[in-house]
């Protein structure tokens, strides 16, 4: 067939005109965009492309935020505690924080929020027995208990945007500090209406608006020492959405009001990894709300100019999260997501809007963000490239994604002339595997599979950003598998499991450590929950649990499905109790090769359990009997080729498929099937030539594969 | 100085009279006892030596016990949750049981106290709702909700003494299977005073009673499945003490009944390993009072007779706990504790008798408890013994101990000619050893030590059973390493700490897993215990902390004393946070030979937090100053020579003690000083020839000591 065009979205560059409109043709562009910080020439702007610019909303309007300062945004602090050792004691506020991003919001309006703590008794210090010394930045409390622990919770603007600091301080930039106005006020949306229309006509060669991304950064809190430069990262929290304001509106439309202690926790936050209550749920739907009021407003804004809005998922998301139900109410018609792996493109392909974009990496920057060297001496942007391209690629082939596109600075490129042409190849198979979920969707094992956490769909796919900031977590690694199986996945939470979507559902994982999200915590404390899974097993179904797997304090057993999979952990109320010995005992789907961690503590409590793999007499993996269903139990789950094969093989004896149609029988390749038009696909995904063979109904085909390579086969 | 003779209690054995007679000249033996099932030939009896005889006082009435069955002792069961499937549930009590231990107790007096759970709702079923079926020994659940999980406790008598039960089923008896009566009963304890009574008329040649112990054996519940025989043991639980009767005259006493459930605790149980609760408290506090009553009057009789009674302190010694306020009561002259560790000897030492005997090790059977040969072909008894002696010998170093002696059958020996010498070698030493106390107690270095656990002085030195039973908890292996070196040591609990026992505590020590008795569970939520540590270790005190101490649910931080200890553990909501890295510092008691484990998911909390000791960057060891004190962690404790040492060390160092006097500079050798007798006592404890410096008021002194020797130095 003839080579595809378009689908592609080159970042342009002013002084490099040849250039950029030379690579556009070699990689097949259609839109050329502009980085964050520069500007595209005319000569690239009437070349015939597509234009995509990129606004951050909230950041870009210093002047403005000058004139504002009690309208910038605002987050809780608290302090680390500190121990009285007399009857007064006296906190300085700021003394952990980065002086350069914080200063205390002591307005009247805000200060009522303030709250001091005597966390030895774990409760709030009456607002008479304390008092702020506002010239040196101290709560004094004035009745200490002498050896209590003290803590101050404020609330502070931040003064600086934080991806402009990260900017500053990792790249040693010299501009001036960028700070984020807040829409909470009235004085800022009209600032920010304006401003968008005035854009709008300042920019008529603009076919796409990529908002960057919309009001409210992930936390992201700063500390003094060098020894701890980073005190908190969530890049699914809503702590950054709080203000004086916010929380004013939030009691008249809620009915009750929230207080410090209900973001900062004790100085633990409520981490995405963690359960949420019903205070978090209210208070991120009050955001929502507001994000996708306003934010459609902006949206209609570039409607009206003829141009397009497309959302970059990513800084600035809060309240737009693609997953909410009321995601589509925005109004955009692109959501782009920066992909280094699997489960990002399904993210991505799974959002509900026309087109989705994928910004492959390496990124066009002299150095990586792991801070190593990619577009400079040293690097080997071509190999890094292959390495993303195998995560991404396998995603690729289970949806369907309509564009991909780069980010940076293009000239730098210029030394590197096989990843110019890598990426040209890449394109190309981008754009057939695209073509591909044309006539339809592939072909996928008749297994659904569904993740069952805290968050549900609402989080489907991702925990809390990227892959090497959530690696602790057994379900990114199963989400990173799934991510390239022929299978149709579903997140699901415990409200879902109650109201019957386990119905057509085959496998269930749950996954994680005990009282995290991802795992469930309390959740399993519902008999209801806990019935309906019973029953779905013993009607047929598996459930496979990961590292403590529906895990609460406080019933008869840790694990709360222990009668389901057999195995429990000892709390240390078990240590005097006698446990059943390892029964081995094999199935295909356990590879040999399979190397996995114990878990410390876990016993298995009934006879019919049987270990499928161990490692110095200690259980890896245990298989439990359960009526026409079964429990297994995995110690621990990290992704590599044997994890996620063997991932495939327990599904496909799952299915009951013994034909094993459209499968590799070589761990290092994958492949798919598209009946629309009969091709299927093979790819290798190891960095050596690889052989396998594929059972088709047109028979069992044999293909050799270069390294990282695909094959296209029209059966 | 002559050699010394006495102290030591040989086991005669009939048909072995002339060894008998040899052996006791040679090992020094001023007593001959007989052993369990043994019974002495006059030739022995009236050889001059003064006899003590073996009673187990409620397992050798098989006749009486067989015509009264209803009066043996029993145990609440607890069957493993079932899950019902359907709207009825059949459940067969003893299923899980080794049917030869138990048999149910379904009279209406215990019948009123089985309990039915509904442990997915954690509720019991109402006894309407269910009916126990004699016949087929099943409860029937008539309305169960399909998919709970259900549970039956039950009372069910114990129908074979659990050591016989052992001794039959490892060692292959074959005699009638023993039975227990429980003294709870009015007939039972007239039969008992009676045969007390006789016993003393038919044994004129006894001196000393040996009781083994009183009434209740530790709970030791055995399985049916050969993957999972012994199902729960705990040697320090008070399960097997219960009965109907217990329970309707707790119930009288105390003004409220106790449940199965407050026994079976959902199949867990109570573990000594946990912290109790007050029901737990007043059950023991019940049951010590009917076993020193009665214990009492048994005693009495033996004192009528004009002999002595004796205790040994295992097997069924539940009620004579030797650290409860009340042990004196018994009026016991003697405990006899079988030792394989330093703990044991203390745990002897500290008991108020005035007789204290020690067991050695190995006992004269052909095989040890650990299945390997012992005295027989491949088993090195002399080695076995010098491994044991070096642990008890350092730990008899610092409180007099004041007879030793072994058990089992002597002809066993005649095959070991060096392990006759041995005994004799290691008996001339116990007595030298123990003459030096004669003239006052050694030197100690002036720093006390507290231990902090939930049991507090109730389970000095021990936490239940042999140190290989307890080997998974740090707080044993600290006991040990504790119990040879020159320090003084007290073991409080959480209502010492606020009634202000840490007066003249210098280093307060709190190990183990969080939850657990020993790290102490929820009493750290009390904020005065809190307070009072951390007024404490400011006023100077060095708070030891080591696995999870202080460790508690619900408050801010999961180690309570964090702010002491610079360190905590997250559990998963702080996985967003940034920690403190790693700040190196070097301290000299901390040897360059650790090699601990690091705690999983520990984090630095403080600036000031300096890591002493890591291994592949985690840290192993940290310091945080605190006020005039400090906090001290690490992340578990295995005794050895290395941390024996260390703990030493860090002993020297908060003493202020830079003399080091009587200390030995090699960590393979120890010393003690007897200022009484001005005399130096310096061990080997390793298998290699050691030379060793140490420090006197005399000057510096250098010996060279065989392997496991000794040398005695008058200086």
């Amino acid at each position: 067939m003839s080579k595809l065009q378009g689908g592609f979205t080159l970042p342009g560059e002013a002084g490099y005109e040849d250039l950029t409109l030379k690579l556009a043709k070699k990689w097949g562009a259609d839109v050329i965009r502009d980085s964050d910080g520069t500007v595209l020439s005319d000569d690239i702007l009437n070349a015939g492309y597509d234009i995509y610019s990129t606004i951050c909303i909230i950041r870009d309007h210093n002047a403005w935020a000058k004139e504002n300062k009690d309208k910038l945004q605002q987050t809780f602090l608290i302090t680390s505690p500190v121990t009285a050792k007399e009857n007064t004691l006296s906190i300085d506020l700021l003394k952990d924080f980065f002086k350069e991003q914080f200063s205390l919001n002591d307005k009247e309006a805000a200060f009522k929020y303030w709250q001091v703590y005597d966390r030895t008794l774990g409760k709030e210090v009456d607002k008479s027995l304390w008092k702020y010394e506002k010239a040196t930045g101290t709560v004094e409390i004035l009745k200490a208990t002498p050896f209590h622990n003290y803590t101050v919770s404020f609330l502070a603007y931040r003064i600086w945007e934080e991806i402009s600091m990260y900017n500053h301080t990792t790249n040693h930039w010299d501009k001036e500090h960028l700070m984020q106005i807040d829409p909470r006020y009235k004085e800022t949306r009209e600032y920010l209406l304006d401003w968008m229309e005035n854009w709008c006509k300042e920019h008529p060669a603009t076919n796409v608006v990529r908002f960057t991304s919309m009001f409210y950064n992930f936390a992201w809190i700063w500390g003094s020492s060098v020894r701890n430069p980073h005190l908190f990262s969530d890049w699914a929290s809503y702590d950054f959405t709080v203000s004086d304001i916010a929380l004013d509106e939030f009691s008249k439309k809620y009915g009750y009001s929230l207080t410090a202690e209900d973001f900062v926790n004790g100085g633990k936050f409520h981490v995405t990894h963690m359960p949420g209550n019903k205070k978090k749920a209210d208070w991120m739907e009050f955001t929502n709300d507001f994000v996708i009021t306003f934010g459609k407003k902006l949206i209609d804004i570039v409607h009206k100019y003829g141009k397009k809005a497309y959302v970059f998922y990513d800084d600035s998301w809060v309240g737009t999260e693609p997953y909410n139900d009321r995601f589509e109410e925005f109004g955009f018609d692109g959501l782009i997501k920066c992909v280094f792996s699997g489960y990002e493109v399904r993210l991505c392909a799974g959002a509900k809007v026309d087109t989705h974009e994928i910004r492959l990496h390496p990124y066009l920057f002299p150095v990586g963000l792991g801070g190593l060297p990619t577009f400079m001496e040293g690097g080997n942007p071509t190999l890094d490239a292959k390495k993303y391209w195998i995560h991404i690629r396998r995603a690729l082939l289970r949806e369907k994604i309509d564009r991909i596109g780069l980010g940076g600075y293009l000239h730098l490129v210029e030394g590197f002339p096989d990843f110019v042409d890598y990426i040209e190849k890449i394109s190309d198979e981008f754009r057939v595997i695209n073509s591909l979920h044309d006539a339809g969707k592939p072909y996928t094992i008749p297994c659904k599979v569904a993740v069952l956490t805290y968050w549900g769909h609402l989080r489907s796919w991702t925990l809390s950003g990227h892959f090497h900031e959530t690696y602790m977590h057994d379900l990114i690694h199963i989400n990173e598998a799934l991510s390239g199986l022929p299978v149709e996945v579903e997140y699901i939470n415990f409200e879902d499991v109650k109201a019957g979507k386990l119905k057509d559902v085959k496998l269930l994982i749950n996954a994680g450590r005990a009282g995290s999200a991802w795992s469930g915590g309390d959740s399993w404390k519902d008999p209801e929950v806990l019935s309906t899974i019973t029953k779905w097993v013993n009607d047929g179904g598996v459930f496979l649990g990961v590292n403590e797997p529906s895990a609460a304090l406080g019933m008869d057993r840790f694990f709360t499905m222990a009668h389901v999979l057999g195995v429990d952990k000892d709390l240390g109320d078990r240590v005097c109790h006698g446990h059943f010995a390892n029964l081995l005992s094999k199935e295909d789907w356990v590879s040999t090769e399979y190397d996995g961690k114990a878990k410390k503590h876990l016993y298995i409590v009934d006879e019919e359990t049987k270990v499928l793999s161990e490692k110095d007499g200690k259980a890896l993996i245990t298989t439990h009997p359960f009526g026409k269903g079964r429990g297994i139990y995995m110690g621990g789950f990290e992704v590599n080729f044997i994890t996620m094969r063997m991932l495939l093989d327990l599904i496909l004896e799952i299915a009951g498929d013994k034909e094993k149609l459209y499968i590799t029988d070589n761990k290092n390749c994958e492949s798919a099937f598209y009946p629309g038009s009969n091709t299927l696909i093979v790819i290798n995904n190891s960095e050596s030539k690889q052989v396998t063979k594929v059972n088709t109904k047109a028979g069992v085909k044999e293909y050799t594969i270069e390294p990282y390579d695909t094959v296209i086969d029209k059966l």
